[in-house]
Parts: C-alpha cells; structure tokens; sequence
C-alpha cells in the first residue's frame, strides 16, 4: 500500500483531472459533453495521454467507448472491467461518471507497472445519460450485444441517427460487434457518486451498492367535472385536482411505511387550469424504486388500489398508463463481499445501499459479475454544476480499490472463476 | 295574470328567442359575442324589433348597452331596470345573460300596454364577461359612472382600446356620463341562470338572491429542494409538491366545515416538473368565496397559518400573493322580500342563496337597489352550448315577474321611495 501522502496527492490529481474534463465542453461556461460530440474526442485523447505512459493500451471501439487495456501478468489473463461513463447532462457537474473513469486511472497509476494475474480494463462508456438520444446505456449496451439496429436507428433532435453519429465521428457502425465483450472478464467495478445524501447523513466516505433498485413508472388521470368556482357548493364537486392530492398524500405515506422504498409524484398538471374553475383533469406521474422487485409491485398495487379508492369516494374516474417497468439488478454477491472486505481495509464501515439510479454496472450485470462503490457526495447534488466530492474520500476510494486489486490477486474464488473463463 | 297556457307559450318564446340571439355571433358554429362585436350590433337591432311595437324607445347608449323604456302612468315617473348581459364568453350557451333581456321583454309584452305608476327600462348591458379587455362589467359600470379613463385606455388582443373600440362602433364616448344613472332609479331586477347545480339538486325552480359572494384569489408557492427521486430516501426529501398536496387537503376540509364557504384550487404547476425529479417548487392558487366578509377573511386567514404549518414540519417555505380582494354585495332587503312573495305566488318555493359568481346586480348595488332572481340550470352547467332552462322554469319566471310588478306598483314603501326619487 502507498503511502498516505502518496495517496492524498494521487486523491488531488483525481479532482484535478475530473474538474479539467469538465472544461471539454460543448458550451461555453458550463459542462455538456454528450454522446460522440466534438469535445468527446478532446476528453478521450486527454485521458489517452493519461493513460498511455502507464503501459496501456488505448483504443475507441465502435460504440465510441474508450477502453484503454492493462495487460495481466499473463499475456492471455482474463481481465477486469474498471470505469464508468464520460458523458455528461447539461449544466453538468465534474464527478458523475468522469469520476469512475479517473480512479480507474489513478489505480493502475499506483501499480506502478506491476502486474497482476489479470488484465485490467479502463472502460469509459461514451454514453449513460440518455441525454442526446433520449435513451440511455448506449455505451455499456455495446458491450453486452445490445446496440441493436432498432437503437442504430433512433433520431436525436436534429434527426441524426445513432448510426450516423457513429460514422461522422470517424467510426464503423460494422464493428459494433467487436466491442461487445468476449468471454474472458472477471468481472466490472465502478467507482460513482452517490447522487444522493444517504452516506453524508451517515457519515460515511463510502458506500457498498448491493443492488440497482427496480423502478416502475405510471402516469394517473384523475377525470371530474369542470365547474364554476363560485357557484358550485362543495358537497357537488367533483374536483379532479383535490382528488389527486388525497392520492398524492397517500403515496408519501405508502413510501414513509416502507423501509427504504421511495415513491415520488414530480410532476401534476391541472385542466382547465383556470383560477376560478374546478379542474376537471389531473394527470400526474409516479416514480416508484426498490430493491427488491416485490415490494415494489406490492406497493404499486396498493398504490392503485388506493387511487381506485379515492376516485370512486369522491366520484372521480382515475386511470394510469405504465411508462417504465424496470427489475431490480443485483451486483455480485461475491464481489460486493470483497468490496466491503477492501472498503473496511481503507479504514471505512460500509455502508450497505441500493443504488436508487441506473448506472452502467446495471447493464453490464447482465453478463458479468458487477460491483459499484459509492463516494459520498456533498449535499447529496449532482446534475449540477455544484457538485463536489472531498479528497479525502477519493483517497479512501483509491485505497478502497488497491485493496480490491489486491484482494482479488491472491482470491481463490477468483482464480477458480479465472480457470472458467 | 295571464292564463297558463299564455305564460307557456310566453316562455317557449323567450327560449326561442335566447336561441335566436345566440346566433348573433363572431364564430361560425358556435355562440361567441363579446363587446362592441359586428353581431353585438344585429343582436341590438333584433332586440329593437321586440321591443318598439310594445311602447316602448330603444336607444344604445355611449358604452354599448341597449336601453329600452317603457315610460310609466305618469311621464315623470321614476323607473325600475330590468335586465342582464348580452355580451357572451367563447363557445358559449344561449341564456348566460340574454335569458335576463329576453324575460325583461316578456314582461313588457305581457303588461300589454298597460302603465305602471313606474316606467321600466330594459337594459342589455353591453359587457359583463371581461373577455375582450379582460375586465368584466363595462356595460354595467357605465351607469354607475366608473367608466373612467383609465378603464377606456384597456386594450384588446389587438391593441385596440376601449374608447376606440366605442368609437368604431359608431358611438361617442364623450357621451359616457349621459350613460350614467340619474336619481330616479326605483332599483335594478335581474333574472339570471343560476349557473351551479344548488336549484336543480333541491328541486326548486327559482332562487332568491340574498347577496353576491366576496371573493378572495390568491397564490402559494411553496418552495422545496429538487432532488433526485431515485436517490433521496424519503426522510430526507423537501418535497414541494407533497407540501402543496397536504394543504389542497386542508383547503377542502376548512370549506367543508364552514357552511356555504366555497374554496377552489384550480392551478397546479411544478418545476422542474419532471417524473424522476423532485419537484423544488410547486405554485397554485386559491379562490375562496363567501356571503360575509368576517367569515371568508377568518378562512383565508386559517389557510396561510395551515400552509405555514405544513411548509414548517416539512423544511418548506411558502409565500403567498393576494390577486383578488373583494367585498360581498348585499341585495335590497326590500326588493328580495318582494322577489320572495312574488316567488311564492307564483307557485315555487323560494331557496335564498347567495351567487357565487359576480353580475351586473353587483355592480348596480353601488348605487341602487339590486335584487336577482335565479332560474335552475339543468346539470348546473354554463358557459357551454349544452347550457339548458326549462320551459316550465321560464314560465315560473314570468309569473314571478308579473307578481313583482303588481306588488311594487301597489307597494307603500316603493311610493315612499317614489317620493324620494
């Protein structure tokens, strides 16, 4: 291990590098970096010169992913994903996603041309927020053969296909194949910020993601009757907007009763929408997250049930479209062990999360063992440009990894599953 | 009084004639006349046709409004107004005002040339709906002398303002003061559709106006902190539209505990208004009616302290702007216990009430003695073409007008005031 000095510099360049990717920019003032646009390239031949002198090897695969490759001691060792994604939302802050990228760095910075008994691969994913395309995951989705022709053939504003876009930035939508992975990976850690104010309520440098929760969307229609303001007594209303707020109140509590779901009404609209008319139409939406996929359906019912309740006391109709059904994604179980172990060894008590947001570990899951670790984020913002993280805490993290790294040199699980692939 | 069969086809004509007014309008298809309009001038003409073979002279004064009188026994005589709106909302119904004129003519027709020891004037007032100048009552405000000058320089979509709009009209708006009232105005009596649901829900045709309500309109914001929904557990959310939900709650439970209040959250708005946000901020409105000022004041005053209540425990703020304060009218207690015997005579049983919604009779009230008679309204619905009154209902406010005529005419206190005039 370095020492602590050595770490803490190592913890200063990590926020230095994030903050100097933030500049790479498509506007002026403020972070916006999406899918295979001009300032991705700067940002990629930026970290390629970070990398390279490290003995690595740099590439853009066809999905625009930079994979910069760490060989195993061992020329044909299986090798271990490590990173996360490089786009940004507008008005972005520097850590999310960038973050995962510079640790990642900053790692095999620190093993100082050692090798170990398998490859390390620095993965920055070219796409996570959904931002230019509408869809997210178009990075991590190449790498598990998910890039299909249907998502080729999605338009962003300006009616430029995925597939376009992947040519006018100099690349082969024909080789979208061989970004996908082979079956030679051990598995995919990402460091990211929590995006959330859990671990600084708590205390905690880090956080041990145990499962990306599942998350249902639905959108209600509260229908009444439009009427006069002045002229209609209450006991003859049928007032679409104080239905829907009986409703809105009942998913707080749904929410408060659950250990650790959250239930979320972001957005309410109002028809006529008129200050001296009953609304006669309220359409709001629901975001409903847990872990455990169950529970989540369980408290969707009673959700609905209750609207069902509330509409039919009042004389109300309600009906709900379903926008987003997702299932809950459980990270490794024995790489989510060996992280809190290596959280623990940074001098750290894990705290044990659901990640609440979708993040890349969540596609790649799907084909390899994934872990995530998550910093501490100040304020608990992000999309934001105030977004911070404390070096300290990066120190953590980058001690948090070196111990993973080492770790998982000497597992016996690890060489058993290295005999496998 | 007329025989019944008389008053029957006395009220199937004035609902023919309602819907032959109706299509007078600006809108192909549909019922659209608003102030000072190309189809205001052919209602106007229409209405002339009506009411000169009756006795009576037809003048349009400087504001607009169409001035029938019927001069009484004596030409000296003080006069007593009848009458409502012409003007209309978009996409209107046949009777929300025209019913008011239309019945004020019935009444003449019937008096068949007999004089009253009062004359009557008809009055189509020219603008009650604010929708061309979004402020309503021009017509009526006009002969109480507040057509002023700042209400002349209000302009229209179109930039055209009100003095000029009189102008086009062919009419002089140095002539507005002879618009005004004299001193020998008995009162003002006004038939309205009741435009809410109370008459039809009690099964009584005729409603005695005892006041118009007092309004108060405001709006609440409540501000919070946007946040992720998927990442903030539930105990750490500043959720704005979970704050505004609670107090739409409060809201109807106040108006349901004290009667005849009526309170209204009609707008709803959140921002940044995404499903997987929480919402930071969310902005409504209140509108709060009663019949006594005391009651309605006390109300609104319980709803700042509850949204402040609210707003507290949950880490929120609220601030608040007043849009609207004004006062309850009171009908003439004279004329609204004529209206009620006249109502009883005329075979109904009288429901005293007060309108929820403003009327000309509002305005009036200022300087003379106002009462308003309201007709139930099928379903309580207004201000849409399905808008309906029943024939017999008509016919009932015919007979009640007749009775209010041979009351007043024989009245002591009505000479009294004759006197006086």
């Amino acid at each position: 291990m370095q020492t602590t000095d050595g770490i803490t510099n190592r913890a200063e360049e990590v926020i230095a590098r994030c903050q100097k990717l933030a500049r790479f920019s498509e506007d002026s003032g403020s972070t916006r970096r999406t899918f295979l646009s001009s300032p991705m390239r700067d940002c990629h031949r930026e970290i390629a010169r970070w990398i390279e002198p490290l003995g690595a090897e740099v590439r853009i695969d066809a999905a625009g992913n930079l994979r910069g490759f760490y060989r195993g001691a061992d020329s044909n060792a299986p090798r271990l994903l490590v990173g996360s994604h490089l786009d940004t939302v507008p008005n972005a802050g520097a850590y999310d996603g960038s973050l995962g990228v510079v640790l990642a760095i900053a790692l095999l910075t620190a093993l100082d041309g050692r090798r170990l008994p398998f490859g390390i691969e620095v993965v920055g994913f070219s796409e996570e927020e959904g931002v230019r395309f509408g869809t997210p995951f178009i990075g991590s989705r190449a790498l598990t053969g998910r890039l299909d022709e249907e998502l080729l053939s999605h338009q962003d504003a300006r009616g430029i296909s995925v597939h376009k876009a992947i040519k006018d930035f100099g690349l082969n939508p024909g080789d979208i194949a061989h970004a996908a992975l082979r079956n030679d990976i051990l598995g995919y850690v990402e460091f990211h910020i929590e995006q959330g104010p859990v671990l600084e309520t708590l205390m905690r440098p880090l956080g041990v993601v145990e499962a990306i929760a599942g998350q249902s969307r639905l959108e209600f229609i509260f229908l009444g009757r439009s009427n006069h303001a002045g002229t209609t007594p209450m006991h003859l209303r049928y007032d679409a907007i104080a239905g829907a707020a009986e409703w809105i109140t009942a998913v707080e509590r749904e929410a408060q009763n659950i250990p650790n779901l959250v239930a979320t009404v972001g957005t309410i609209e109002a028809k006529p929408g008129a200050i001296n008319v009953i609304a006669g139409e309220a359409r709001l939406t629901l975001d409903i997250r847990h872990g455990l996929d169950g529970i989540r359906a369980q408290a969707v019912d009673n959700l609905i049930r209750q609207a069902e309740e509330i509409a039919k006391r009042r004389g109300l109709s309600v009906s709900r479209n379903i926008l987003l059904n997702q299932q809950a994604v459980a990270m490794d179980p024995f790489l989510v062990s060996e992280v809190e172990l290596a959280v623990r060894k940074a001098g750290c008590e894990p705290h044990h999360m659901v990640s609440g947001a979708g993040h890349d570990a969540m596609i790649l899951a799907e084909k390899v063992p994934a872990a995530m670790i998550f910093l501490r984020t100040r304020g608990g913002i992000s999309h934001d440009p105030a977004e911070s993280v404390a070096r300290d805490d990066v120190a953590k993290a980058i001690e948090c990894g070196l111990h993973l790294l080492d770790q998982l040199a000497s597992s016996s699980t690890l060489q058993k599953r290295m005999c496998r692939a």
